[in-house]
């Protein structure tokens, strides 16, 4: 944990804060503060600074903090239209997108995603949340991903893809395109980038037709064949390197 | 599994090959082969083609097949030098290492790297091998990276590392760099990398100079702070990248 996250509410108008529960023991037991150190915060989905321990109860497992708050951090500029994994892929997936930065996650269906992994507790919040919050602690990031789960693909991309992520550059990773992702962004301000990574045995030719009608242009997935898990972290890893890359470093906040 | 790997021995002089147990149960139950059919077969370290199942004793759980091979695919470009990270990540990372390619990896101990993760079957070849040929069979790859474990950071650094990645342009991501992997390789013709990702907390200050005084280029890892699994994906991502966006496509085959 390299960033300790809180609500806006925990914490009182003098800045003041006591933890108990998980981020308590990891206050104390990992990082093992005592009164007088700082730690970094963030407020979720909002600013990030430092907080001064002020005092522990070791053996009551709680933390009181005094925070000070300055900027939040940038939206991270890429959004993820995946196709749902499997369960056992994707709880190990939502951490990681979450360090990696992403602003908006869409799940969605496709001909290739089984029916069964919509009826499961990984699309929970209550078990997703977590472990963004998780990801988040590792990047220090304040961000929360926006999560939303499109059981119609045809539906999300015709009629609700323009309000989600309108003013995204759209891009599709495909095998046997040859843009690089690189390659694939304008010269100019860094725009936001919406990035699909299809279901594990690909996206079928009806589906990546849909996405060129709405503007997605494939890009390059290299010669290797990757699990959906490594593919998205490889891509969105490209994407983030790509907006670095530009002149305009400032993202455009959509 | 995109890609049925079989030792050189399985093979009879005519092609012929018969398999059972696991990748039997593969070949049977999830891509249902039957007889007539065509399945992509390489042999591990060797050639790549293509394989006509004869005949499939569902019963008894063995398939007959008789392969056509061609060429050899290109060896892996990267090498890996990766500080040993907890039992728990690189169970999960062998499958993704072997999958997005890697030449040699180099497990590494250095200072934040805790003994006991040395006491581990994650570290031995029994366990890592199964892992490493399904990252190849998931990326079509015959190229089982070849592993070692060195005890001594300096010893490795300072003796070793000349006889085993000597002609490999040096890359070390960390954090604070401002130099892009992209822009780290030199123009012309492509050499291979040797790739060094540090553990959980960083390489400290001794691992980090006597890396740079033996031709480490510092690369940047980006502002996120990522779980090391995550990194090693992201790096070896954007090296991978790196090396296909240059002129000359051909790795040195050192």
């Amino acid at each position: 944990m390299n960033l300790l996250l809180l609500e806006a509410g925990e914490v009182d108008a003098g800045g003041g804060v006591t933890v108990s529960g998980a981020r308590a023991r990891h206050l104390l037991d990992v990082l093992r503060v005592d009164p007088g150190q700082t730690v970094r915060v963030g407020i979720l989905n909002g600013p990030i600074g430092t907080a001064h321990v002020v005092a522990c109860n070791r053996p009551g497992g709680s933390v009181m903090l005094t925070c000070v708050l300055a900027d939040a951090p940038p939206r991270p500029a890429v959004d993820l239209l995946l196709a749902v994994p499997r369960p056992k892929v994707l709880r190990r997936l939502w951490a990681q997108i979450a360090a990696l930065g992403v602003g908006r996650v869409l799940l969605t269906n496709a001909a290739r995603v089984e029916r069964n992994y919509f009826d499961t507790h990984v699309l929970d919040p209550a078990t997703y949340e977590p472990l963004l919050v998780e990801g988040l602690q590792q990047a220090r990031d304040t961000h929360l991903p926006e999560v939303s789960v499109h059981r119609q693909f045809k539906v999300l991309v015709e009629d609700h893809l323009d309000a989600l992520a309108g003013g995204a550059l759209r891009l599709v990773a495909e095998p046997g395109a040859t843009t690089r992702v690189a390659d694939a962004l304008p010269t100019g301000s860094a725009p936001r980038v919406l990035l699909a990574v299809g279901p594990e045995g690909g996206w079928n030719d009806f589906e990546l037709n849909l996405l060129g009608r709405h503007r997605f242009t494939a890009v390059d997935m290299g010669p290797r064949t990757l699990r959906s898990d490594t593919a998205c972290i490889a891509l969105l890893t490209l994407v983030h390197d790509a907006l670095r890359a530009r002149p305009s470093g400032t993202p455009s906040q959509a």
